[in-house]
C-alpha cells in the first residue's frame, strides 16, 4: 500500500462524501437521522489548497461552510470487509465540504441531483496529507470551525453515526475505491452561510488547522 | 490541445453527466422537461470497455439502459463561451448511463442525491475514442439501443434540448474541465430495464457500435 499520499489531489480520480453522519447536523437542516449512508459525489477539480480562495459560485446566495475529516485511500479495494477497512486507508485530511446551501434546497425540493450545490470548483478546500501514525485516534478527533475568529462548529468524530471501517466498507460496495481517492465523513453540528470577505478557520485536534478566504467568483 | 485522447479513461478524471436533454425521454419518466441542464456527477471508476459486463449493483431491483452521446474534453478551460466550446472538444465516445432506477426513483422522492444510483461500477460502458473529424454532425447523428436484439432507442441527436456548445460553457461555469473529462449529454426515449443474461448493443451513427452483457454482481 502507499503510505505516503502527500500528492492525493494529482493521483485520486473520486471524491466520495458522506451526508448527515452526525445527528445534530441532520436535525439542525429539518432532516431526519438516515438509516444508511446518504452518498455523493464532488470531482478532484474542486479541491484548492491554503492560498486559493474560496469562491462563491455565479448564482448563489447561500454558500455554507461544513469542517469534515477526510480519509485518504492507499490500497485499492472493492467490497473490502470492515475488519480490512483501515488496512486500506492511507491517512487522512482535513477538508471544508462547502456547500451552496440554495443551490440544494432547491435540487431536494425538485427530486434532483446535488452535484452542483456540491461539486462546484473550490468547494474541497484540503490541508496537506496526514500520515496515519499523526491521527491515533481518528475515532475520537476534535474538529473545529471558526468564521472570523467566532466558533461556529466544535464536534468530535466520536458522534460519527456510520464509523469509518463501516463508511470504507459500505462504499467499496458500490464504488471501487483507488489510490488517492479521499472518503468525506460528514460534518457535526453549526453549519452556516458565509460572504464575500469571510475568513474560515478550521482545525483537526492539534494535528493540522488551515484558513481560507471566501470571495466572488 | 490534446486531439487524440484514446486513453481518455486514464487521464480524465470526471464525468459531468445531463439529465433529460431529450424532451421525449423526460416526458416518459413522468418529468417536466428543464429550463436549465440537471447535471450529475459519474467518477471514472465506473468505466468499463467492451468485454467486461455491466453488473446489477446489490440491492438493484431495475437497472435501466440510457444511450448517450459523450464529448471528450481536450482543452482544458473554465467559463468557456458557446462560440469557444467546439475548440475545447478534442472528440467523443459512445457510453450507456446506466441508472439503478430504483434507487434514483428512492433518491428523488427524498430530496437525496444520485450517486448511487449513476455512479456504481459498471454503470458507464464505453466505446473506444472517436476522433473529432470522424463525428462530422455530432448534433444530428442516429443513436441507438437494442436488448436481446429488439430495439429500445432510435433517437437521433438534433432532439436535444441543450446544444453540445451550450452545455459546455454551462457546465465549464460550475466545473472547470480538464484534459480526458467526458460530458454525456443525455438519452433519447426509450428507456427500460434489463436482467441477468440481457445482451445490450448500442451505436452511433455508422461510426461505433458495441455489445456488453448484464450480470449480476
Ligand atoms: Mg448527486
Ligand atoms: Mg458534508
Ligand atoms: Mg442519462
Amino acid at each position: 500500500m502507499a503510505t505516503n499520499l502527500k500528492n492525493f489531489m494529482q493521483v485520486g480520480r473520486k471524491i466520495v462524501a458522506v451526508g448527515r453522519n452526525y445527528r445534530a447536523h441532520a436535525l439542525e437542516l429539518g432532516n431526519q437521522v438516515p438509516t444508511k449512508p446518504i452518498l455523493f459525489l464532488k470531482p478532484t477539480s474542486s479541491y484548492i489548497t491554503e492560498g486559493e480562495k474560496i469562491k462563491i459560485p455565479v448564482g448563489c446566495s447561500s454558500l455554507h461552510h461544513e469542517v469534515e475529516l477526510g480519509i485518504v485511500i492507499g490500497k485499492p479495494g472493492s467490497r473490502i470487509s470492515e475488519q480490512e477497512a483501515m488496512n486500506h486507508v492511507a491517512g487522512y485530511v482535513l477538508a471544508l465540504d462547502m456547500t451552496a446551501r440554495d443551490f440544494q434546497d432547491e435540487a431536494k425540493k425538485k427530486g434532483q441531483p446535488w452535484s452542483l450545490a456540491k461539486g462546484f470548483d473550490t468547494s474541497c478546500p484540503v490541508s496537506s496529507f496526514i500520515e496515519k501514525k499523526s491521527l491515533t485516534a481518528p475515532e475520537n478527533t476534535r474538529l473545529w470551525l471558526k468564521v472570523n475568529d467566532a466558533i461556529k462548529q466544535d464536534g468530535n468524530t466520536k458522534d460519527m453515526i456510520f464509523s469509518i471501517p463501516f463508511l470504507v466498507s459500505y462504499i467499496s460496495t458500490y464504488f471501487k475505491l483507488e489510490e488517492g481517492d479521499v472518503i468525506l465523513t460528514g460534518t457535526p453540528e453549526g453549519v452556516g452561510p458565509v460572504c464575500e470577505g469571510d475568513v474560515i478557520q478550521a482545525g483537526l485536534g492539534d494535528i493540522v488547522s488551515f484558513t481560507f478566504q471566501v470571495e466572488k467568483s
